[in-house]
């Protein structure tokens, strides 16, 4: 196995700087990839040993490339997941001055991050779109814009100053980014963790999605993000991913995944992983009735039951 | 164990025909008791090995005095149900002739069934309850009344003739009367078969009844009776007697009462036993998705995701 992760390039961008977030990071090759599929594609044959790239976006919601390259083709597991507070910095060459600046560039993603600070502080500035912010950058030093929205960090690379820091539009604006690896025994329970799914309904009858969603409810289970996917067999036609709290270990997510996995289609299971969004002391204690001990105690009690013994 | 059922007496009454039915009973000693709880109590004690009792009226609902029985004290357990229409026969004296019959007699529960046949066919009769429609044969028998609404059954018994049979004013008025024994381990399933429980809420919380029935809804399993009986804790304070389809050795039903017990501040097995309402052919598949098998393979998978091999 290469002691390597690819990730979605290029080098300078949020991803590499959230990358870098991951103690495990330290000890690997990092590796940019041209894009989502193509950095996970490096996992699937094995070129890297996985592979991460941004899953969800506070603004935007879902990132459908990502999404739908876990939705289908060969099963990847989530690993680890890293949130990113995204504000910009807006970067000029040296010496510019606001009032000298004619052009802007970014990645298009960066837009409605910025537009407010646009419209409020250079109006009649023109936008030009690039590949990535790093990429904006780039072509600020060479001259060919005046200036580029990207993460602060990029100005050294590059050699750019900000002219201004903490641009975002949107308060709390953060990035999810996923660690994706090939199948594997989910690492152990943490006490603050998350599961991810992929659910496909056997049938479209009404009160399908709330079925799939009552076998969460039903075992007290909070989910955090569901997202409906086009399947590709025609308009209608979906599935969904889900983030639930709890891992895989816990008797009440592994009793709603059996649940699923019963009256699903199918169920693609993308792994169970320590949650990133969590404050000091945020961890709720499972509703009452969901704990391990509540679900073994209730077993026994059901055992006797069948056995006359109560 | 005394090889005796105690039955709601007395003699000659619709309990004892419908405990007749039952194979079992003709190798043990049928003692009637005066009252439900009098019976029940003869379980208790050991006095008798089970007690036949009516539950359940299809005209009025639950028999109320037995459900408060079952729910509260030392625990007991239903082992067999059956199932009896009834009809009333109008039992007169020999020669008696409709003209004659001044006086009608029975038990007030017999009252809402023949209202309607007493307005058309005797208007003017006068109604006297008695303790059972046997008691109210009986004395017509004695000349106290000059007829009385029982089964036809009773009329050898008393030497009375049956005016007319087959009186009921609803169409399929059954009563559902049960054997209950101490606990033991249930009969095996039959493959068309009932589970009884008893629900305590933990607190009173709104869609805190649908969290309940959430339980038998998420896996599929139909709900036969649902009837609520005040706990006796003061006005709004309910529990709920309900009859689950399937037996506590289904997958299905055994997980529904384990997330019962997890979830209720009590719940109380009341036994799973073959079903008596059952038309030739008339057992419905479980619902695509609980089938025992359905349940083994999921928790597999289950399994092996947490084994990362998927």
């Amino acid at each position: 196995m290469p002691a390597s992760y690819a990730y979605l390039g290029p080098e300078g961008t949020f991803t590499e700087v959230a990358l870098r977030t991951l103690p495990e990071a330290a000890t690997r090759e990092l590796i940019p990839y041209v894009s989502v599929q193509s950095a996970l594609d490096a996992v699937r044959v094995g070129e890297a040993e996985a592979a991460f790239v941004p899953i969800e976006n506070s603004v935007e919601g879902g990132i459908t490339t990502t999404l739908d390259e876990l939705v289908a083709g060969a099963p990847l597991m989530i690993y680890r997941e890293v949130l990113l507070s995204i504000t910009f910095a807006l970067l000029v060459r040296p010496g510019t001055r606001l009032s000298d600046i004619k052009t802007v560039s970014a990645h298009p993603a960066a837009q409605p991050q910025v537009r407010n600070w646009l419209r409020k502080n250079l109006p009649d500035a023109h936008w030009e779109s690039a590949a990535s912010n790093a990429d904006a950058a780039r072509l600020v030093q060479e001259g060919q814009y005046d200036a580029a929205f990207a993460g602060e960090f990029a100005a050294a690379r590059y050699g750019l100053e900000a002219l201004e820091t903490g641009i975002h539009d949107a308060e709390n604006a953060q990035t999810r980014f996923v660690l994706v690896g090939r199948p594997a025994r989910p690492a152990a329970p943490t006490g603050a963790d998350k599961t991810s799914v992929v659910l496909w309904q056997r049938d479209d009858h009404p009160g399908g999605l709330r079925d799939l969603l009552g076998e969460f409810a039903t075992r007290g289970i909070n989910l955090m993000l569901l997202q409906s996917r086009p399947t590709g067999a025609g308009i209608g036609n979906y599935c969904f991913c889900v983030d639930a709290e709890g891992h895989i270990s816990d008797r009440r997510v592994a009793e709603a995944l059996t649940g699923l996995k019963r009256i699903c289609l199918e169920v693609r299971f993308l792994g169970s992983y320590p949650r990133a969004d969590m404050k000091p002391g945020g961890v709720q204690p499972p509703r009452p009735g969901t704990s391990d001990e509540e679900f073994v105690s209730a077993a026994d009690w059901v055992a006797r039951c069948q056995d006359g013994r109560f």
